[in-house]
C-alpha cells in the first residue's frame, strides 16, 4: 500500500492536534491512532477511535459481581478469570473503531460477522477506485484435498504465473468501467463486472468481546490467508488498549484446546475414542500430538 | 430462470409428500411452497419454510397486552393497530426461510440487513457455477444526476448495446476460471477473479417484522432495480401466509408518509416550509403533490 | 437522590484528571462527563464514556456516499438529510456509556431493547441495597379507560396516601431481607422477596442510532412516566456530544407525524377517513387537530 | 402447577386438528406439541411451534460447504462435525416458540440472552394474576462462601421454615394490590409493590444455535436452580425435533472440556500449572480428577 500524499496529510493533520479528555486514555494506543498499516498489496487497516481499556472491564465486571470481587482478585486476576470463563459482558463495554481498506471478497467473508456496525464505500454513489488485490507467484496456492477449504501449498511456479497473467488480463476490465461511467452509464451497473479482487473499505466498529470472537475465527489456520492477515494485524493494533485481556485471550482463547466428551473418556481409561469416525479420530491425534501423547509406532 | 430437471425433480419430491401438523398452517402458502420463482435472468426465490400466520401475530399481542384486547378488537382491527404503531413484538414471532439464487452484487447490498440467518454457497468449498446476470440493452441505465443513487433513464442503445458485449466479454472469464481450478489453485483463489454479476445462493431466515422491515426498504423506488425485484416478488410470496397483515403493511407503512415539524408548521400556517434548504424544499413540494395541494402555477 | 460521601469522592476524582487525546472530543461532553443526574427519588443517570461527536456522523457519511457529498451538502446539512431519512448507518458510528440507578420495574421495560451492552449489579452475587422507589401522593396516577397503558390523571388524594402507605409497609421487607441474608440465606432466594421498586444499577452502552430509537420510544407520552423522566434527562445529557443530530432528532423524529395511505386520500380528497375503525378515526381526529383542521362543529 | 379447566380446554382444541403440510414435519414433536410441561410449583413450559429438524440443518450445511459433503459424509457424521466444531449457520436455520410461565426472578435473567424474540404478559396493560415461587422449606440453600453465586447446601430447617413464613407473608401482598387495582390506581403504579416471585409469561422464540448456546449456559451448575429447572426441561422437549443435534450438543457441549494454554503445557510436561493464582489452580485440579490424573494423596 502506498498512501496517496493527501492520505498522508490527512493523518498527520488528524495527529497533530491532541485535546484535554477526562475519558479513560490508552497512551500505547494514542502513539499510534489513525496511523495506516499496510495489508497485503494495497489494503490497510487502522484504529481510529476507540472507548475504554483495562480497567472499564474490571469495572463492568465489578458493578455485576460487586464490590466484593476488589478484596480477593486484582484487575489482572479479574480479568483474566472473566476471560477464562468466557464472560462476555465486561468486555462488550470496550468499543473500537476501524477503518479498514480490503478487496471485496475478504469484505464478503467479513461481514458475515453481524454484530459490528459497517459504513461502507459505496459503489452505486461513487466510483470505484482502480485498486485490486493481486497476489505474487509464490503466494498462488493449491486447492488442498484434505483441507476442503483452502490451501496451504504454493501452486507450481508455471501454473501460478499464468495465474497472474490472467489477474493482469482482469484488472484491465478497470479501464472499460471507467469508459462506461464517463458514457454516463449508471455506476450501480457498471460495477457488475469488476471482479472480487477489486478494492473496498470502510469504517467498522464493534465491541471488544465480538472483536475477539470475530479474531478467534479469523486468526484461524483454516480461515483464508488473506483475512487472517487482517485479523492478526487487527489483534496487534488493539493490544496496547486492553494489554492484560489481550494477552488473556491468548492463553485461554488462541491456544487453548477443546475436548470432548469421547476425548475425555479416552484420556482418562486410556482406550482409543469411542467412535469411528475418521475425521474425529483424526482430529483427537492431533490434540494427543499437542499434548505430549502422540502414539508410538 | 431455467431449472435443470434435477432441480424440477427436487421440487416436486418435496412438494409429494404432505404430512399431518398440529401447527398453524397457512393454506394459501403451502400452494407454493417450495416452488421456484424466477428472478431476473437466472436468479430465483422460493419460500422453503414458515411459521405463524395472522392468528400468530394476534396471539402474541394478546399475551401482551391482556385478554381484554379481545372484547374491545377483533384480530384484523388488532393486527392493523399493531402495524399502524409499528408495535414490533408480534411480527416477529412469525418466520419465513427462503431460498434464493442472486448476483453477487445484489447479495452484498441484501446482506447488510443483520437481522437475518444466512447460509451461503460457499465459493471456497466449492466450485462456483457459470451463472451470470446480463440485463438486455433496453434494461442499461443511465446515472441519474439529482438521484445519486442509480438511474431510471434508459442509456441510448449505441452504448447499451456496447455494455452489453462487454458483459459478454466478462463471462468468457469463467473459462479460465474453470482451467485454473482444473489445475488445482485453490478456489478461494481462483474466485476473486469472478465479476460481481455471478451467481450466488443462500438460504434466508427471518422473522417477519425485520422482513417488512427489509421490504420497505428494498420495494423503495431508491433502491436498485436489481433488489427491487426481489423484495417485491418476496412480498407476493408471503402475502398468503400473513393476508391480514401484508394489507396493513400496504396502508400503514409503502403507501404512508412521514410528515416533519416543518412540514406540519407549514400545513398548519399555510405558509412556506421554514428552510431555505433546496432538497428539503424539493422533498416538500412531493409530498404536497401527493397530498393534492400543488402550488398553483 | 443523595450521593454518598464516597461516591462524590469517587466523581471527583474521576473528573480531576485529564489526559490529553487525539480522538474526537465533545468540550460540551466533557463539562459534565461523570456528574451524575438525579431521577425519581434515588435513582441517576450519568455518561460515563462517549465515542464520536457530529464530524463522525458525516466522516461515515461520506465514505458511504462518497467525497462528492462534500461538495453538495455542509456537515449540518448532511446531518439533517440522514436524519430525515432515517439512514441509521452512520449514526452507529457514535457510542455513549451510561451508568444508571433505576427501579427494577423501570429496568425491566428498558431491557427490552436488545440492541444496547449491560452490565448489571447482580443481586445473585452481592447484597441489595436498601433503595425504593416512592412516589409522594400526588404522582399516584389512575388507571386510564381509554389509553389502556397508563394514566395521567391523578388519584383522590385519600387512596392516594393510603397506596403511599402501603409503599412504607412494601419496604420493610428490607429488614427481613436484611435478617436471612446475615443467616446465611443464599442471595439469590432472598431477593425474591423484594418488590419491584426495589433499584438496580447497571452500565448501559450503546450506538447513537439504537439510543435515538429507544428516546423516541421512550420520551413518547404512551411510555410510563418514570421511564420518561430518564429518557428526557439522557437526551439532553447527550446533546452536547452531537448538537446538529440533536436537533435533527426533533425536527424530523420526535415533532413528526406519519399520515397512513388512508389519511393522505383523505386529506387529498377531503373526505372522511375511509374506514369506521374508532381508534383509527380518532387517531386521525387528533393529527387534524395539530395540523389546524379540526372539524367545525 | 395445576393448568385451569379453561387452559386444559385450550390445549385440547390446539391439538384437536390437524392438517397438512409439505413442511418438514418431526413427528416426536407433534406428539407433545402444545403440551403443558410444569416447572417449580406454578410455572410451565411447552413448545408451541417449530421449524426445521435435522435434515434443515444438514440441508443448509450443504448449500454452504457444497453438495460434495454428500459424498463424503452422511448426515449424522455431517451434523456431528458441525456441532464439534461450534459451527453456528447451519443451526441457526430451525426455530422454536415457547410458551412459558415463570417468576420474574428467572424472567430477569433469561431476557438477558439477547438474540430472542420475546412478547411478555404486560403488568402495565393487564392485571397480575395471584402466582407466586414459593419453594418447600427444604429447597432453601445457602449462601455459599466458595461459589459467590449461589448455594447447594440446605439451610438448616428452623431458618428454612421461617423463611417460607416470610414468603407466606410476602403473598398476601397481592390483597392489597387487588385492592388498589379496584381502587382505580394504574396498574403500572401498583405492580410495583409485587415482589420478584410473582409470576409472568411470554412466548420466546428463537432459533436452535442460540437456544442451544442459552442452555449450556444455563443448565450449566453455576446457573441458579430455578432456571436450570426451565432449561433442563426445554433441552428434553426439543430432543424430538432435532435427535441428531441433540447428542451432538450433549457429546461436544454440555459435557465436553476447555483447556487452557497453560494446562495444554502442564499436561504435555507433566508440570505444575504455571500460575500461581488459587481459583485457576482449583479449576486445574477439578479437571484433573475428571481426567482421571488427580493427585496422590
Amino acid at each position: 500500500m502506498t498512501l496517496t500524499p493527501e492520505q498522508q496529510a490527512e493523518i498527520a493533520e488528524a495527529r497533530a492536534h491532541s485535546r484535554p479528555t477526562l475519558r479513560a486514555t490508552a497512551d500505547g494506543m494514542e502513539k499510534h491512532l489513525y496511523v495506516a498499516h499496510p495489508i497485503l498489496d494495497h489494503g490497510l487497516v487502522r484504529v481510529i477511535d476507540y472507548m475504554g481499556d483495562d480497567a472499564a472491564i474490571t469495572q463492568a465486571a465489578r458493578v455485576s459481581y460487586g464490590r466484593g470481587t476488589k478484596a480477593v482478585q486484582n484487575d489482572e486476576g479479574l480479568i483474566r478469570y472473566l476471560m477464562r470463563h468466557w464472560h462476555s459482558t465486561p468486555f462488550v463495554m470496550c468499543e473500537v473503531k476501524f477503518h479498514v481498506k480490503l478487496p471485496v471478497f475478504v469484505a464478503r467473508q467479513w461481514i458475515r460477522h453481524r454484530t459490528a456496525n459497517v459504513n461502507e464505500y459505496s459503489a452505486r454513489y461513487s466510483v470505484v477506485q482502480d485498486r485490486f488485490y493481486h497476489p505474487v507467484a509464490q503466494d498462488i496456492r493449491q486447492q488442498s484435498a484434505a483441507n476442503r477449504q483452502g490451501g496451504d501449498q504454493p501452486m507450481d511456479s508455471l501454473t501460478a504465473r499464468e495465474f497472474c497473467n490472467w489477474l493482469d488480463e482482469i484488472e484491465k476490465t478497470y479501464e472499460k468501467y471507467e469508459y462506461f461511467i464517463e458514457k454516463g452509464v449508471a455506476r450501480e451497473l457498471a460495477r457488475i463486472a469488476l471482479p472480487a479482487s477489486v478494492y473496498t473499505e470502510w469504517y467498522w466498529k464493534i465491541d471488544l468481546h465480538n472483536l475477539l470472537h470475530f479474531l478467534s475465527l479469523r486468526m484461524d489456520p483454516h480461515a483464508q490467508q488473506e483475512i487472517r492477515d487482517y485479523a492478526s494485524a487487527m489483534f496487534e493494533l488493539i493490544r496496547p488498549i486492553v494489554p492484560v485481556a489481550a494477552e488473556a485471550f491468548v492463553d485461554y482463547n488462541l491456544q487453548s484446546m477443546h475436548l470432548t466428551r469421547l476425548e475425555i473418556e479416552a484420556l482418562r481409561t486410556g482406550t482409543p475414542l469411542a467412535t469411528e469416525n475418521k475425521r474425529e479420530n483424526a482430529e483427537w491425534d492431533q490434540k494427543k500430538a499437542r499434548l505430549g501423547m502422540s502414539n508410538p509406532e
